[in-house]
């Protein structure tokens, strides 16, 4: 099933075309308005929007229905959710933006009905925002989660958690995190890591500094959290004891390609606007759609585009299969993340010094997409796994016959 | 529709696991006499191989039923000329090789009864092989249709075509030729081009020679071939008198589709050497597979292959829903053409000095796969297209509102 | 002569270590600070360190000894810019920044001894800055020079200057503006374009704003200024009437290498700080430094500083023969702003969320270096006449035979 | 010291004209002959070149002069292997090509008096070829020189070695090989690799076969060579026993670089065709020259060029001045070889079907510097070495403060 196939499922056609309407009317110009302030969204900012989405029936669109969400397919995220990446805010407007989206998926596939009625249908509904805590600064847990260093312990009746959390998206505001911890064996479980929930007004856990980031599209920042004799009671175990690294996998790859989805939006937009430059703007006696080096630019974002939505929608087809696609949302990751960025790249040069001027937004663009290549595993880390898995397959292959 | 989708259309399924048999068992081991040889497949090895293909059934994949052949929809002949393509003997072996296959569907497309029975019926046979006589030398046709120089006028009782056409290829030994020539306005038909079927024992028209060239991987080679006062009927008009430059892009949307295939399949290959190769050597302590700089290239063909795949799946999907897929086939054209002359360079550095000597099939991918980017549309005058087409696109988005 | 060669010159190396030195000691932690500021470095932080620089003897390198610079040859700025450019605010705090340092450049060249008592004097003391008012908002000029808008035309007793000038940097704050305009033939000399001198006060022109930027390392940031009606004496006009573009060029091409020397001290920055991180950060078992994909990232960036270096090099030496160096120039701006980029993006890439955070100077610096391929000629520009020229020296080289 | 420098030196100016004449007049017609032949290079055509060269005094600009060579500093090798690249068969011509110009440099640092008598004279002198027997089938040396298999042992009066080495250019019609054997402790020296200087009529060494090849342009080929209880006299060995490691050193480091000045003579030449292709065919109602994709290709060609000058200009300079170079020359092998691939395989783009025929010789130029990024270090293991010298050497910069 393909972007063509979707577009022939009338109903997710007409939400796109509802969601596009949406973002064109409600959501540009509450982007330009937010481009010249220089913060983050604000959580006003985000209510207001989330009113609108929800008054238009477009709100949570990855969100289970129980709880409230549209309950869309990984292929029919595939076509939304793009067209709410069109504005950097459409994704935060219709509450289906990083690291709330994840901790949806997560909390569906994971959390008990007590922790999902406590803590998921209130996400859904976008009252409050979440965060996840698992990235530490060095030389902690970073590309490699195995060096995880915050630990959370028994201690009687409750787990103590200590340790500290670095560029945790959202958390400043964040009603609840899901943090997670080495854990020693316990009560028969081997040990490894657990996620926990832990409520923002736990004295044990602190937004310690919103860390200043070349990317300002996320409500609450990157920020560094300490959690400091952080107890939390046992029901605040999110899963089993244990399981965490296993749990982060089931994050990860729905995850990455939400982030996918969502970026490549914004990719064509930038491509719009060096489209409609190419056709405006003249040089040396031509309109630049006429010069050959413009042509290339624009055809090589044609071209990364085109490839970025076909891996998309394959590995969501998968997905929705009920396969791991580890191997096809890893490649789409990493091929996404930097075609992305190129193709932003190739539209701020086509606009020269406008480009590069916030008369556009496109400097803006460029700024947001570059940490892409680092955020959920950086292209290396990707590669490596990438590469591994393909010496793996050939060798099973060839014992295969 | 995806791979993974014809993947579970069974009749598909089962007729790629035959022809990945048949290219193991019986290409494969001709390919490397064949190798050896410094020369193209002869007529007798192509043959030989089209007998075993007929006799396993899989003669023709893209031939029409009527005619003999498997007459496969667009997505099954992207999972079938892609198996074939593993070897660079496949695609002749099962009769889908350029420029037969083209030939064949522009044929089925334009050509009367009376032709197809003539000339379609022992093509797809395998009995006969044909050529495409279409790019001229310099200042003739060539990136630039436009430029045809070769004329025909109409003297009486016939066409007397005169010109020179160059890099024709598989025209040494081909029994007929598609000829296309510029014509005046004739019988109420406007001046343009016009298709012309020549047989090759027309004393007008004549191989001058083969062209040396860095592939050597077609029968008949690349050819200049002269027709001088040739004379030919009425009836060996291709469909209508002046349309030739509209049946050139009937032919080319779907071949520029079918030439991704099966270089694909190629490319593929090389990958599984590479991938065999960095499991076995050893270098600096490690094998080749873990060491970082080898992964990255592995890696990057990896993605470069599942954008392939995705790329040219999407494409036949149109093409099969009866679209014209002109921007999505020259997308798919331009990407892969690079994505496969990258892949099979990787292969050759991981391989080091084996790969750039004749002991491995490596060196003599690298000469086939580099035309790719030159053949049925250069790199740059697809990237040209492809731009136009994005800026027409976005103009009349905008004219929508 | 390379730099090895003015590493054996011993004044020059002398300079260079002082210039280090200084940089490390005076300039680095004034960096940290203002990089935690969000704005442009004040007129107040340029003051300071160009009154250090002063006491060390460093004060305007680049500037004629006649009015107090150092004066240095084009090879010995090679040097000193680049150890200066190790800093954003090293070239401000030696001010040999741009736009000053190619106005000093051009009065020297071009402004009659009055003029350069009344400009070029306080600008190589520091006393003032400047600007450069040339390129205008679409559709004047802006890659192409011959769209020029902004006219002055003879009032009887003085020259009457109108347009809109765009992102010409440093302009609110400056003292005065070199501002190009239109002229008609005027008492016997063609019509072209005219250099004009404007004192800021003067009532005729206005600093309209400060456009927004993706970099913010200039004083005075990139202003839209508007000449309305401005009239300025006939001993305003900088050389002849009607030169204008000639002195455009004259300007050009040594400010378009003074950019590549202090960007390329820059990006060696980065690349100190990237060599840092691989030989601490460890991942997956082992430092940085000995991962294969970190090497490579490593090795590129050695190699495109030191191809950088070079191109430089033997364009300074060049330039200091006397030659107009037009070519290499353009050749060494095109490559080292590109080079330049990828180094600071790698050593980003290496940093990991630490590089896009504002916890290290790389985020910022990523900002900074991106405009350079539009600045002085976007790299399309500059690619359009390095093929010009060689398609026209190898045409006369054919007919020298 | 630059090109332009070296421009500046009347002799080495002179001489390089005279080596553009002699390759225009003498050898550009021989290298189309041999073009067609599908061969390498005959020693029988070679000999006829040399002696030209001789009889104009051009043979062995990079021989000792004691021995009859023109005994060149390193950039004056530099500006004059270039002008030998222009064709193929220049440097052979000239008795300056791999691997007997590297060899001679070895014999004049490390041989004895006598050995330079009995193998260096007759090999300066053209009389004899030579070759180099370092590398190894898997798992063998090849990338990583410590996986050296081939052994010597001492046996009374005689050294005995065993081993088989394979891609040892020239081999086939050498009059003697450098063969490279591990060698245990000896007489006080340690147990390390020893070279020994073997006469090709030696019964115990044999010429395997040549190795099939994508490039044809060595005379002698590539071939397997077996030593097979081959048995040297003590006087055989080159230099020192034990210190075979340390002396690969000794040749490998000029060898690269001048590998790289011949290697960017041809891509001049290459670059010189596509410029003279641009200049006449047209396409799109321009001459390519005109179209910004053209443009495009011969710019970054041009950017590639230049860099490509400087990097081994700079090189040589520190070469010539006795410096070891270990890191500049070999980042001037990784980026020229790479930047020499995409310059010729810019010019076959530009070409067309005519660019990957044989009625130019650029297919055949494309075939001949593949192999370029393998020889002498495979780009990734200099990316290595590049790596860690710079981690290194920013280390002790740290520590000196």
């Amino acid at each position: 099933m393909t972007a063509a196939d979707l577009a022939a499922d009338p109903a997710t056609e007409e939400l796109a075309e509802r969601v596009r309407a949406f973002v064109r009317e409600e959501v540009v110009p509450a982007e330009r308005d937010w481009a010249m302030t220089d913060a983050h969204p604000t959580d006003e900012l985000r209510r207001g929007l989330q009113k609108r989405a929800a008054d238009a029936g477009l709100l949570s669109p990855t969100g289970p229905r129980r709880w409230g969400g549209l309950g869309l397919s990984v292929p029919a995220q595939a076509v939304v959710l793009r067209e709410a990446g069109h504005s950097l805010l459409g994704p935060l407007a219709l509450n289906c933006a990083a690291p709330d989206e994840g901790n949806m998926h997560l909390l569906e596939k994971v959390a008990t009905p007590e922790q999902q009625e406590r803590y998921l249908a209130p996400l859904v509904a976008g009252v409050v925002r979440s965060c996840f805590a698992m990235t530490e600064p060095s030389p902690g847990a970073g590309s490699d989660p195995e060096m995880l260093r915050t630990t959370a312990r028994w201690d009687g009746d409750a787990w103590v958690i200590d340790g500290t959390k670095w560029f945790i998206t959202g958390a400043d505001g964040a009603a609840w995190a899901i943090c997670m911890a080495r854990t020693p064996e316990h009560r028969g479980q081997a040990a490894g890591a657990t996620m926990f929930l832990v409520d923002a007004d736990n004295p044990g856990m602190r937004v310690a500094r919103q860390i200043r980031s070349l990317d300002t599209g996320f409500t609450g920042g990157h920020c560094e959290v300490v959690f400091d004799q952080c107890r939390v009671p046992p029901e605040a175990v999110l899963g089993e004891v244990g399981r965490g690294f296993a749990y982060a996998q089931v994050r990860l790859a729905p995850a990455r390609l939400t982030h996918c989805m969502r970026w490549l939006g914004l990719a064509e937009r930038a491509q719009d606007m060096a489209l409609d430059r190419a056709a405006e703007r003249e040089a040396f006696g031509h309109r630049l759609a006429e010069l050959g080096m413009a042509q290339q630019l624009l055809a090589d974002s044609e071209i990364d585009l085109a490839a970025s939505r076909s891996l998309i929608t394959h590995a969501a087809w998968l997905l929705d299969r009920g396969e791991r696609a580890a191997a096809e949302t890893s490649i789409a990751k990493t091929f996404v993340s930097e075609a992305v960025g190129r193709v932003v790249d190739r539209a701020v040069q086509l606009h020269g010094a406008l480009g590069v001027s916030g008369d556009e937004l496109l400097s803006l663009y460029l700024r947001e997409v570059r940490p892409f290549r680092v955020y959920d595993g950086a292209s290396e880390v990707h590669r490596m796994s990438i590469a591994r898995r393909a010496v793996r397959r050939r060798a099973q292959a060839r014992t295969a016959g």
